[in-house]
């Protein structure tokens, strides 16, 4: 049942560990976004509302559309439901736009519906435009430093794990910390959300005023998205280590700006999956 | 650095473990809305609109404020903000709303702000907003059954993890599976948004008309969030069962539902959050 079409990309990473350093192909989990757009008949006037973007991993598109719109209250059955077709157009993204058509006589409370949602940080409708948002956003190519020692970024995991208060005794916690290019921490951050353990420690540095973070570090416990390189080279940061996977268009990204993008820092060893000139 | 004000909550729990059923305090991550508000001036206007909720746990809410208007370009330096206040008011939840006051002659280009946000399911402003909006969505108490093993419980990991194709390739993606009370496989969907994990399950469910799902068990690899709680209600699940940690906005909702709430299911082992009556 699982949908196989673009939902991996090849990569090309580098991987330090104890005994060497050897570059070999690596798979990554794709991360695109989707557009879900709803149309329905008001009286007699046909409308279409764009109603959500979200970063997903292509493939059950429908079934994510279905899913998204059942939760939003917006479906309660199959029957409701007339359509589900991609929005194919002149564009490149074909297959990022789902339209989903509802039953005539399904009707839309379009205002409640919008009091139900939240707006949440992102980036725009589709890949390409996301990535353009960002240059548009005066984010510059990082610097070609900091250069960091490999046994300094096998460590970082650790030291943000000294950092964390919270995690210790719930287990729940996402954190963030920003180090210097000795391993000096100075901050970190805990949250449910790793977004926002992101924005914590930004929000911190740029409070203290030591923003643009460009002689920084920023090691975060969880996966590397879009999201979260969007947000450090925002934050000027060259160097990103995640503890875990990084998303396909988060390497991306990194690799745009050129940002460090270090994935499956654990045990010792870790992956480099952009700029790997920053590590000696 | 780190806030402790309300970042967690004691609970408890009963704990299944090979030898033996136990029930004992834990700790919890705490997750609640936090709005967002952006006050400016514009031109003789004063304005103040509500730019975004987001979940998050209570602590360093005004870095969290601060590194979000960053990451949205609406903030480049300490000297663009006047202040950062909470919203104090006659509700109840005085410490989930941030108002971010801009210097003067800071401007804001809203349009331009709004085409940069993407709206996001969630829930309402508030904790207390976000329960009575599940109830209000027509979201029953969930039937009493059905009963579960033990041993099928503490099985079911492993289960979901059969059921991943591209996991083992990548490492970087997230699961959510249906099983019956036996624990049949009904369907194992992977993302790299763990909300979007959920939406296609609840979508198959859907499109296979065989939604509400009130004689399965849904699998999520990560933690359980309120987010996840609330599409599993939403959908007539009676059990949810977590490989990570709930919050404690997550155990709430569930028990408020009657929804078991499963969580740290790993190594043979689980713990059980909310209305352990079904596992037997």
């Amino acid at each position: 049942m699982i949908g196989r079409r673009g939902a991996t990309r090849n990569a090309r990473v580098t991987r330090y560990r104890e005994d060497g350093v050897d570059r070999r192909r690596d798979v990554l989990a794709v991360e695109e976004p989707l557009e879900i757009r709803l149309a329905w008949t008001d009286g007699a006037a046909r409308r279409t509302e764009s109603l959500a973007v979200t970063m997903r991993t292509p493939g059950n598109d429908f079934e994510l559309t279905a899913g998204f719109l059942h939760g939003e209250g917006v479906l309660s059955r199959a029957s409701d439901l007339l359509e589900l077709t991609y929005c194919t157009g002149p564009e490149e993204q074909k297959y990022n736009v789902v339209e989903a058509r509802l039953s005539p006589g399904r009707a839309v409370d379009w205002e409640r519906l919008r009091r139900n949602f939240y707006t949440s940080s992102s980036c725009g409708v589709c890949g390409k435009a996301s990535l353009e948002a960002v240059q548009a956003q005066g984010c510059a190519l990082l610097p070609e430093g900091p250069f960091v020692r490999e046994e300094l970024v096998a460590s970082l995991p650790d030291r943000l794990l000294e950092g964390q208060d919270v995690f210790a005794r719930t287990g729940g916690l996402h954190a963030a910390g920003v180090f210097d290019g000795e391993g000096g921490r100075r901050t970190v951050m805990e949250d449910v959300g790793r977004h926002n353990a992101v924005d914590k420690v930004v929000g911190h540095a740029l409070l203290g005023k030591w923003l643009p973070a460009n002689d920084h570090v920023l090691v975060v416990s969880g996966r590397a998205s879009f999201e979260l390189v969007q947000k450090s080279i925002a934050a000027g940061i060259p160097i990103l280590v995640a503890v875990g996977a990084p998303s396909s268009l988060a390497v991306e990204l990194a690799g745009r700006f050129r940002q460090t993008l270090v994935g499956f820092a654990r045990d010792g060893g870790f992956n480099v999956y952009a700029t790997p000139e920053r590590i000696r």
